[in-house]
């Protein structure tokens, strides 16, 4: 009766692993709106100033501040106002000595305002002028232009997940797409004559398939793609063959099930056909689980995790999850 | 110039909210293979035995575990192998005195076997037959049909939110398709004549409508589904309009921007349009996020951020995020 007689501990088993294998690099463009999530792939800079132009932080009057030096509740500044710029306007006004424009929070000063006074620091006149009952200094509640974000400023580099605010933060500046890394492809075969598909009812001593399914969403929730290969028999060349289709279109190959030692297990037979170095590891020092294949063929890793679905998961988080996140 | 007078707590404005409002308890009908998160809406019992059959759970032999009592190295029980029963498949065979089956692991038993001898407890005898060296108890090394799940037992009760584990488990039983609560949509609403979608260039004086986006993509790592009504400028009758679309394809309203008290803040108005009891709060005691309303029409909340970005992720963390996990 065969034995493990050199299991490695699941961290020997990932350090085996690391230097055969490299993090996706393969970059593609998505729209900006739905990358929640994704993993940026190349330094993002920001093509624009933010904001574009001087914004006021207040509703109130955007004045040049000197206008307003010297001003008390007893000896307030008198300002006419010559012009009312909307949010979401823009107006050629230029102000004169002693002249004021309506502003609103977000919006537009006038062309040579250098401060906004908070409409609560005036009181009306008369219809066409204000008094301001406190100075204001340059400067003062504005927004100037390029104080979120400059033009060429570094906004996310790469290995970056994207959460809302970033979508918000890249919209702002008119980045609609953005360069994020492919996600990783994890292709998964089932293996075992007993296996039946969930839809179908089992003949006495079979059972249905579920490994498939419990990887399959423990891959999606790593952030990477599963590729359901199926179910094969315990059988060399149908095994050799869904490996082969696996590995073909995924860039990792899970087995489950066929990892022991016994004539059914053959799992370690078909990894090292697919290419070289073949299998590194048979056996972790875990229970369950123990009974665990790591094998990389040609910088692809390969693992055959154990049957048994709760030792499938435990590997699976052990070993899987970290090299997906590589 | 109006103030906030009557501002709440984030809390305080919670359970303002909380008794006007009602958990979604629509359900719909999902598969199980895609039912990743989503949230169960009834009770869920097994329809049948897991495992269905009597199982091994060792390579080796099936017996009747009384042909083994007595046995030890130095004198072993001498069985006859009548029979060898595949993993995945059936057999009518009954074992009579001193008879045993060759089992698998995961395969069935002889018809009448009580017990498995693993492989390593035995040797060959002679071409048919084999020595047991160590006795087996009736049950040893048998997984019982319904050891794990009884027919009728309960699975998972309503408000579990589904795990890649529970994916496994419910397919295993048969159940490719589960009764999960609708998600709760949420209608997003950006208003402000300032405002142009992110794929347009700015005219002087307008900014990018990101909040948009930011909030659709909070609501979906929520759960809930974002129904994006789209921009709509400062005044009233569009607004109204939008918000009238938000509220009827959704189960949720949500204004970001217009919610303070300047002329141009017309949500509270708008809110108090849409259905009884109207605005519940104007207003919460925390910086950013003070202009926030709180509203409830015919029993679906109404919420009016602030239009700063940083506001508006923060009042709905606070607000939103929790009314969407009722």
């Amino acid at each position: 009766m065969p034995e493990f007689f050199n299991v490695r501990s699941p961290s020997q088993a990932f350090d085996d692993l690391r230097p055969h294998i490299s993090a996706i690099t393969e970059c593609e463009i998505t729209p900006t709106k739905s990358a929640l999530g994704r993993v940026i792939a190349d330094e993002i800079r920001s093509p624009e100033d933010l904001p574009s132009f001087p914004k006021s932080s207040m509703d109130g009057f955007s004045v040049r501040a000197r206008d307003t030096f010297g001003a008390s509740e007893s000896l307030p500044a008198l300002l006419e106002v010559v012009a009312d710029i909307p949010t979401g306007s823009s107006s050629d006004v230029e102000l004169s000595v002693a002249e004021a424009a309506v502003a609103y929070t977000g919006g537009m000063l006038a062309g040579n305002a250098d401060a906004v006074v908070m409409i609560e620091r005036t009181q009306p006149a008369d219809e066409t002028s204000i008094e301001v009952l406190r100075p204001v200094a340059p400067g003062e509640n504005v927004v100037h232009a390029g104080e979120d974000v400059r033009a060429g400023d570094a906004l996310f580099g790469p290995g970056h997940t994207v959460r809302p605010q970033d979508i918000g933060g890249l919209l702002a500046l008119g980045i609609t797409e953005i360069p994020v890394l492919r996600k990783t492809r994890v292709a998964i075969v089932s293996t075992g004559d007993e296996l039946v598909p969930p839809e179908d009812k089992p003949p006495p001593g079979n059972i249905r398939d579920i490994n498939t399914y419990t990887i399959a969403a423990r891959v999606a929730q790593c952030g990477a793609e599963p590729v359901i290969i199926g179910l094969v028999p315990d059988e060399y060349e149908p095994q050799l063959q869904a490996a082969r289709d696996g590995i073909r279109t995924a860039d990792a190959l899970i087995f489950s099930a066929g990892s022991s030692l016994s004539t059914r297990d053959m799992t370690a037979d078909v990894f090292n056909q697919l290419g070289e170095p073949g299998v590194l590891l048979h056996g972790i020092s875990i229970k369950p689980g123990k009974p665990t294949i790591v094998a990389v063929a040609d910088g692809k890793p390969l693992f055959g995790l154990p049957g048994n679905p709760v030792s499938a998961l435990v590997v699976f988080d052990l070993l899987v999850a970290p090299t997906i996140h590589l």
